[in-house]
């Protein structure tokens, strides 16, 4: 999916260029709308456009109010409200940028939004920025840092027949895969939020053929760390764990500390309701946040959802959220 | 290389059809020579001619007397031997069978030699039969069997911010791999020769994406089994082995015991001279031990070093083998 954003851009862009109130910017398959309401305050919406690969879910169902289907938690409920409020809230409180982004879902250099905070930050200019990913309906702070690695086994290929010729690196990552079965990861409390660590193996490769002892074997570990850990301090964490192997680090985006406290955020959460709780799973706040602007995650869906077969969400958690929003951004 | 084979064929195909004394076959990329002599004995040579993957090592070059490169062992020098032998032994003491033919190094199913067991066999048929796989210029009798299989270790998928809501099938497969090397061998001596078993990880993969914790993993291994044990005993044991998986056989080809007893074996033992050793990797002399066809290994070329990257042979080596074939052959 990611990578194949075009159609999906292509429809945006159509519906969005009829509003007037929003003025239309395309970079790729990233669209941007704002409105030049000349507010005090402007708010930046985002949503990304892609999923993960499809896992024998599609095509989407709608069943008994659930609507299954692969993205439909992660993003396309939270990307429909933004829709819905850029078609629907002509005049709100805040000046809004709505942001529609490609390659999320992928390693840290092809996401859209991260292009654009290179190239062109005035484009997501804001004082304050929610990310609509499925937050389960509550305001979710912050988020952990992802790291991805390859730790590398490598042995001495030999004919099968006679393995004792050679050295076996696919036996030699059975090591590996032990020390991550090991590992126990960290549950640290960071700005009052408890956040949860994570260490895997996604994935695995190695042979050269059938009767030949493989000479290299390839684990591919991703590292979920907390913000109160520094992306050299992740990198320095998983070179330490794997230290007797060769590591190359192949994407690395840090997290954001909650930050709840700062003014925007708490304006936000009081107008929502509800407790705020750590965001886990890696969100682009960490992109607004290495902009200097506070953001949120907030939007429908069940967060443990996101990357399953099973994945779905409640059409009435769709609306609710954009009800929420609506209301919030109307106001003045 | 295997299943690419047909310039070779058709280069085999137009050295041999010259020559009066053979009657040329083809069948696919298989290439069967023959004299009429009405001898009344007849002999087989046979021998592949795809190679394992390349590996760095073409193109093939001479250097000190050693031919190097992909396939120069396993086995180009033995097929060189059976070429000059067609060309030359125009007037055999036995009739005599040339068979050149594809896909022996992948799964049984391709084997041309095995095609044509089944189809052909009056072909094949012969008194005795002599594989010129490399054996290092003595006579190697019998072969191990070989099966392969698909051990397939399952989970759950999640996101890999979450992994505690997911089982994690490459961190299982760990427990798969840890299981292969603790596992030993047995080295059973059969008909008096010493074989040496291997039960080897020849490849492994699982991964669904990089943010994701995969719910597969499959281990692919390859069980080198002495010819003490049939086909059917080998996959009753893989099974209890790899009990708590999911097994399954993708390829399984029976050894064949020694037998050089025999009486073709034990004349052409003793006219090639030294100590017969058992033959570690699976050759055809299953394939015509399965026709009722006493058959041997006896080529040029160290079997240790096939399928390895610095694969070669002494052209001292080949010369040898071509002399002695000869004599033998030439003599009444």
């Amino acid at each position: 999916m990611s990578g194949g954003e075009k159609p999906l851009a292509d429809a945006i862009e159509a519906a969005l260029i009829p509003l007037e109130h929003l003025t239309v910017h395309r970079d790729g398959n990233v669209i941007v709308a704002r409105t030049s309401l000349n507010r005090s305050q402007r708010v930046a919406l985002a949503g990304h456009i892609d999923t993960v690969p499809v896992a024998g879910n599609l095509p989407s169902r709608v069943e008994d109010g659930l609507l299954h289907g692969c993205g439909s938690a992660d993003m396309k409920a939270g990307v429909a409200v933004q829709l819905k409020l850029a078609a629907t809230v002509t005049a709100p409180a805040m000046d809004t940028t709505y942001v529609f982004y490609d390659c999320e879902e992928v390693e840290a250099e092809r996401n859209g939004l991260f292009r654009l905070s290179r190239t062109t930050p005035e484009l997501l200019a804001a004082d304050f920025a929610i990310l609509l990913e499925p937050t389960g309906g509550v305001v979710e702070g912050g988020c952990q840092g992802s790291l991805r690695a390859e730790v590398r086994a490598v042995g001495e290929r030999a004919h099968s027949a006679r393995s004792w010729m050679g050295r076996n690196a696919v036996h030699e990552a059975g090591r590996i895969l032990d020390l991550l079965r090991r590992y126990e990861p960290r549950e640290p409390e960071v700005d009052g939020l408890a956040f949860h660590e994570g260490l895997n193996a996604v994935g695995i490769s190695g042979g050269v053929a059938s009767n030949v002892i493989p000479d290299e074997c390839v684990v591919t570990v991703n590292y979920r760390f907390a913000p109160d850990r520094s992306a050299d301090q992740a990198t320095e964490h998983v070179r330490q764990v794997f230290g007797e192997w060769e590591v190359t680090i192949t994407d690395l985006a840090g997290g954001a500390r909650p930050g709840l406290a700062r003014p925007a955020a708490a304006s936000f959460v009081a107008a929502i309701g509800g407790t705020p709780r750590a965001k886990l799973g890696w969100t682009d706040v960490a992109r607004f946040d290495a902009l200097g602007i506070p953001a949120v995650n907030f939007g429908p869906g069940n967060p443990s959802l996101a990357h399953t077969r099973g994945e779905h969400v409640a059409l009435a958690a769709i609306g609710e959220c954009e009800a929420k929003m609506s209301a919030w951004l109307g106001r003045r």
